[in-house]
Formats: C-alpha cells, structure tokens, sequence
C-alpha cells in the first residue's frame, strides 16, 4: 500500500507560514511530486459547518468544547482529505495540525497536554506528520518589522504576551519532538528560509525523492 | 460546598425514559427536593448550534467527528445546566448521559470503548452520575405492545436487531458498574416502574433525603 509523506508547517502569526507553504509546494512539484496543500477546516461539508460554529463570535463555548469542535472538524479533514492524498502516495503540506492544538488549546487554555495529546490521536486516527516545520520567530522581532503597524500599545503588548506564550509552546515541543520538528529561523529572507526547509525535509528518513539530484 | 444529587435514565428507546423523567421528578418534588430535569443538549446556544450540525441529514460524517460533537455539547450542558444546578445542591435528573455515549457510539458504531469512555470523562469534566436508572426491557416486548405498529417487516427486523444490540450494550455496562447502575424492568407498569426507581434510589449512599419517612 503506497504511502505518501505529510508535513505540518506550525508557528506563531505572521512568520511567513502561508507564504512558505506555497513555496514549498511549488518547489516540491518542480522535483515532480504531487503535492497536496491544505488546511483546517479542509473544504468537507461537514467541517465548515463545524467551523461556522467554532468561530461564530456570539456563541459563547468553554476551552474543552472549543477543543472538542477542533478535533471534529480535523477527524473530518483526516478521513476525507489527508488520509485518502496520503494513501495515494502524495506529499500532503498542511498549514496547521496537532501541534497548533496542543499550544492554543492545551498551553494557552490551560486544559491538561497529556489529554490534548490524547484526543488529538483519537481526531486524527493515528495520522501524524512524517515532518512538522517549526517557522519560529521572536515575537517581538515580526511585529518590528510590520510595516502595517496600526494597533495601540495596550494590544499589542497584550499581542505579544500572547504571542511569546504560543511561541515558548512550540519550543518545548520542538525540544520533546527533535526528530519530527524542524526549528527553521523564519526572520531571514523568504528565499532562504525556503531553501533551510528543503535542506531540513532532504535530511529526514524516508523523505520522498523523484529526483535525488535535486531534493 | 453544597453538593447536589446526579441521576440519569439510560436504556433503549420506547422503554419509558421520558415519562419516568417526569414521574419520578414530582415524586421527588413532593418530598421537597428541587429537582432539575434536563437532557442534551441542554438548552445552551452553543450546544443547539452543534446540536444542529451533528443532526442534519444533509451531513455525511464519521464516527468519531459524530462522537466528537456529541460530547461538545455535553461539555457545555455539564458546564452550563448540570454541574451549576449540583453545586446550588438540586437532584438532577437527565435523559441519557456518558453511557448513551458508550452504548450509541462505542457498541453499536464501533469505536474502543476504553477512549470514548476516556473521552467521556473528559468532556464532563469529572462530572458523573450518582446514579443511573437503566430502564431496561426486550425490544421484541417492547414492540409487541406498541399500538401504533405501521412499520414494515423488514425495517421493524432491522430496528431489532439494532435495538437488540443497544440493550445488549447497556446490559454490559450494568455488569461492570453494578454499584451505580440500578437495571429496572421496564414492562411493568409505569406506576410500579417508578416505585421501583424510587426503592432503587432510596437504597443508595447518600440519596437526599428532606423527609425521611418518604423516601
């Protein structure tokens, strides 16, 4: 049975997650993979309509509720749309999975990692990343460098005591997971954070090669 | 802190949940108890928002995104209606809980028993019944004494079988939790149902008692 190969790409906003998940793709497919690009809710039905209420700002819904909505649109995004890409020998980029949820819902909310953890390989029926791109940044350095910066103090320091406390989540998981995360310093230039990321998947087992001169 | 009284009626459908809720409530009222009735999901906007997903016929999901919803809802309901009413000290009486849960999507639609009822656990926040009524009845009985019968055949031999399975799957977890669990035939009539759930409830630790001589 064929298996393709699933990368995550996680980190705070506004490291350039969406911009290198293109770019990736887009170099991925030059080396002649297929390369399917998603991300939560995942297009099914289903999940949308999960989502709809998930983020319906006049609901009011407690952090395991919040979660529990999450991991149903993800085992929905699991079945119909990563497993089957997966299963035909596919390279699946997804901007966002587990790892996402451990840091907003577990250390962010508060709820207990180790139950997190847990519910997240229920939601997902044991599919987890072959790789997971960790695009990190100190906070304080990305807001610097927005030429857009329109918001009061008070938020943003607000902003970015939350911010810190999402990027120290994916740190201490980077240093639990150094095997399958990839700290990738996403401050330098787009073109060579791109090449650090094809660098780091090159280095990892079984990573696919239709074209060994160029992975 | 005040710490109410939890009880939950369980058992296949048409064995006389719904009007062993209300009987037994005003039993209990008239003894003084203030009692709250509820069942999911619950009354909050939240819950009737997946409540609305999870129902609609136009959705196709999976078990564990159906598993997955349900106990969102429970999450609010427990956080909500259930553990305030406990904490001001009320008997509350609910139309199926965690082991509807066990019995519809661990037995019947298959997934490990072992995590839904982790999961279980989980959603309710540690909140579990004092007590559960299983009301608890052949469905061959059951349906026998039905005067509405206007199914066909063959459907009517499908619903048994499927309810066959759920009072099998009830049945199973009455056998494991013996000391909450209470198995009351269901085909007697509904006058000796209920004396029968309050001789039941009478006999348990801790069952609120505002007049003794009563209850």
């Amino acid at each position: 049975m064929p298996h393709g190969y699933f990368i995550t790409l996680e980190g705070v906003d506004g490291g350039g997650k969406t911009t290198q998940l293109e770019r990736l793709a887009a170099a991925l497919r030059e080396r002649g993979l297929t390369v399917v690009t998603t991300r939560e809710p995942g297009g099914t039905a289903t999940a949308e309509q999960i989502r709809r209420v998930v983020l319906d700002k006049d609901l009011v819904m407690g952090a395991r509720t919040e979660l529990l909505l999450y991991l149903a649109a993800r085992a929905e995004h699991v079945e119909h749309v990563i497993r089957p890409a997966l299963a035909a020998g596919h390279v699946v980029l997804c901007d966002r999975f587990a790892d996402s949820t451990l840091v907003y819902q577990g250390v962010v909310r508060g709820l207990p990692l180790d139950e997190v953890e847990r519910l997240c390989r229920f939601a997902a029926e044991g599919v987890t990343p072959d790789r997971t791109i960790l695009l990190d940044a100190d906070p304080r350095a990305l807001l610097a460098r927005r030429a857009d910066r329109q918001v009061e103090d008070r938020l943003e320091q607000e902003g970015l005591v939350f911010q810190e406390k999402v990027r120290e989540g994916f740190l201490a998981l980077w240093r639990r997971h150094g095997s399958r995360i990839c700290r990738i310093d996403a401050l330098r230039p787009a073109d060579a954070v791109t090449r650090d990321i094809l660098a780091a998947l090159a280095g990892g087992d079984r990573f696919p090669r239709k074209d060994t001169n160029h992975v």
